[in-house]
């Protein structure tokens, strides 16, 4: 099997495995304690804390260790917005965050809170000035990826944090795609990361607050980790964490250069090999490891299973929503196709062959989940100046299947109306039309769903 | 070393560790995701949660894992709560709960909840029908712990339970410090665990949530354990949470008579053995493991590093307020003696000779304390009706101290005032008084401080 899917979990880094077994044995006991055991552990716990802030570049009396990267942005967001309660109630986060930054936001909604989504270029990039535009005089907190989780870009975290600065608002960074390869710069105010991202074990992330930044945490807490996260602190995983993160970050300049290098191999290659597919993502501000990539006329689902039988662990965030999959809010927000969408997220270490072998094996994989749903083949004879297609009920990706096998019957300055009642159609027609080159007219209510308009221009 | 504190946290049973190992190489993998690791992370999460259903007597699909016993409290106290908001804002706990519980109360009462607080006797039991009183049309939710934490006091739950059914409320039950000697009896509605206190690795905390109890998840939520514990499943951990969670029930029976008598074994020979001692908690109906006395004229964070020196890890609710021991609500509840407490909990598999040892230098080590501190003598002639001790400034145990030395000095039907700005002073004078059955006449507000008089009888 080739696990290409880093960006979700890491397998455990060796050095990871090796400080959990040692810390097993030494850091099982309470670091509260007065007596040997207890001391010991209360050690291997300022210990790693100092490592941590070396790492991440903070005083080690900034960082709590939390029980994963989705509970340090939860803590970390609430107990911010709440320390700058008297500011106002104003929350800004990209539209690409990851979820835990977006659920975060939706409880601050629900108890009143107002949020501004700023939107992202069709890269995924945010800007600094939209940051700038949508801080108010009652902004308590804003939000920002390091790089994003689905499509690998690097986001401008130096300037956003500049422009937050100058308004006097701190910012999260939520760090988690980035921290294993190196330290995030600017002047951040919070940051969030989880270690299983980095090859530690699952079960820690880690929460930094800058001395100086309001924060109050929320709901009840007790004595450990500055009353920042309650409950019993996960030693022997934490001194993993740590162990782990140092030995990613002693590899990383060397294994960064290595994995961006196939990265882009697959970059360039998957469109030479495949036709009709849109390499999604900046092409240079970017992770070294993660490549996505959306094939038209295919079934996001079906090709992760045709690809799982053929040893690749991929994910995608297509937006054919089966019971499994849902739509990537990160693919809508870019405004790209997400049909047949994969993202293949290289682990450190990942064999040359293996990315070699996935290269062999996805054409012929895509064209074998086009041929199952009859995905359009060349165009013949003109007719009819505007053409309706029926795609009622049917699923992604019929609606753009079969708005392809008639496109060509239309003359140039004719249109297509496609009927669609899926979500999916909205993103994907649209997206359709600026990889073909041709004109989205917009969408109408119609009788039963909504109809989208297209015209042939060439 | 011999390792006493089995109750704060075990050291992981060797079950575990092989589970925890096995499962690092299968179950790092993201459960959510299609692919072979995927599959199989979610195969193992699946089992463990039916393993632990089977083991607490519930159903597969009533049991999230949190991230900790502290966490799974907090989550299952907010969730019940918030569940049944429409019916009232009032929430019942015992007095003598584990501080996460009393924690989520006090949050509560912040948002403007109600609680009521129900006592124990002296041995730290509650009783139904005190429950039965503090229940109210408004109720939301009762909480109560298996078994006590700091003195092994088992709770009669099911009675309880009984109570809160008959009134339509549910309970929720702390079963921390029980779930290791087998399944919690009665009609519970709602359950909180945690895997470090009974060998599995800390991380891992059980919450069940039965069918039919309204709950409502508080704060940011995502579809992970049923929306209950947010963040990326932490598997290894679980699996061996689970394995560990079976290989101490198998032992259980035959272990719990084994400790039993060793901890009984200890409760007669103390006080033979060491003057001045009270043995607090149930006689019959406790934990195997745990015993807890309270020495006079000893202060217990003394105590702790002596015992220390001689290779015991013990820990302490006394009320001697140094800058480590904060003062136990339990015996302060019970009403009992806290300076000098001393609580034993013994691991599974602890050796006999290490409790006899242990028996050997607690004598020594008391009497040693209680030199240094200038415990009393035998008393001297009588004189005045009424003698003033001094005891401004004095942190416990000092103020009994010099209460004892002066004591003999007052003729029966004396009294003694005792000036002291301790609040230790306040539960160890009148504890005092009941173990050496003289009169507690009461306190009185003094100059600088609190008077507090006792009367000779004897």
């Amino acid at each position: 099997m080739s696990y290409f899917d880093a960006a979700s979990a890491a397998p455990l880094h060796p050095v990871a495995r090796q400080a959990l077994l040692a810390s097993l044995d030494e850091g099982w006991a309470d670091p509260a304690r007065l007596y040997r055991e207890g001391r010991k552990a209360r050690m291997l716990l300022d210990a790693a804390r100092e490592a941590v802030a070396e790492a991440v570049g903070c005083r080690a009396d900034e960082v709590v260790f939390t029980s994963s990267g989705t509970r340090a942005v939860h803590t970390g967001v609430a107990g911010a917005l709440a320390g700058r309660r008297r500011v106002g109630r104003h929350l800004i986060v990209s539209a690409v965050e990851h979820s835990s930054v977006l659920h975060s936001a939706e409880a601050f909604e629900a108890e009143g809170g107002a949020v501004s989504r700023v939107a992202v270029n069709r890269a995924g990039a945010v800007d600094a000035s939209a940051y700038a535009a949508a801080l108010r005089q009652d902004t308590a907190l804003a939000c920002l990826q390091s790089a994003n989780h689905e499509v690998g870009t690097v986001q401008p975290v130096a300037q956003v944090a500049e422009v937050c600065r100058a308004a006097g608002v701190p910012l999260l960074v939520d760090a988690a795609q980035s921290l294993g390869w190196g330290p995030v710069e600017g002047d951040w105010s919070l940051l969030a990361a989880s270690a299983h991202k980095w090859g530690g074990p699952s079960g820690v992330g880690l929460l930094v607050v800058r001395k100086g930044v309001r924060f109050a945490a929320q709901g009840p807490v007790d004595e450990r980790e500055s009353g920042r996260a309650p409950g019993f602190e996960n030693l022997p995983a934490i001194v993993a964490a740590v162990a782990s993160l140092r030995a990613v970050r002693a590899e990383a300049a060397e294994e960064g250069v290595r994995l961006r290098e196939l990265t882009e191999r697959i970059r360039v290659r998957v469109p030479e090999l495949v036709p009709d597919v849109e390499v999604v993502g900046d092409a240079e501000r970017r992770l070294p490891g993660i490549v996505t990539f959306s094939c038209l006329y295919v079934d996001g689902e079906a090709l992760l299973h045709e690809l799982d039988r053929e040893g690749f662990s991929v994910s995608s965030g297509s937006s054919c929503t089966s019971s499994t999959l849902t739509p990537s809010h990160v693919l809508k927000a870019m405004g790209v196709l997400s049909e047949g969408n994969v993202r293949v997220s290289l682990p450190p270490g990942v064999a040359e062959e293996d990315v070699e072998r996935f290269l062999d094996v996805l054409p012929g994989t895509v064209a074998g989940v086009r041929e199952k749903l009859g995905a359009p083949a060349p165009a013949t004879v003109v007719q009819a100046q505007e053409l309706v297609v029926d795609s009622l009920g049917k699923r992604c990706p019929i609606p753009v299947i079969e708005l392809a096998k008639v496109f060509g019957e239309v003359p140039v300055g004719g249109t297509v109306r496609v009927l669609s009642d899926d979500e999916a159609a909205r993103l994907d027609i649209p997206a359709w039309c600026e990889m073909r080159g041709q004109e989205y007219v917009g969408e109408e209510p119609a009788e039963r769903g909504t109809a989208y308009v297209v015209r042939r221009v060439s």
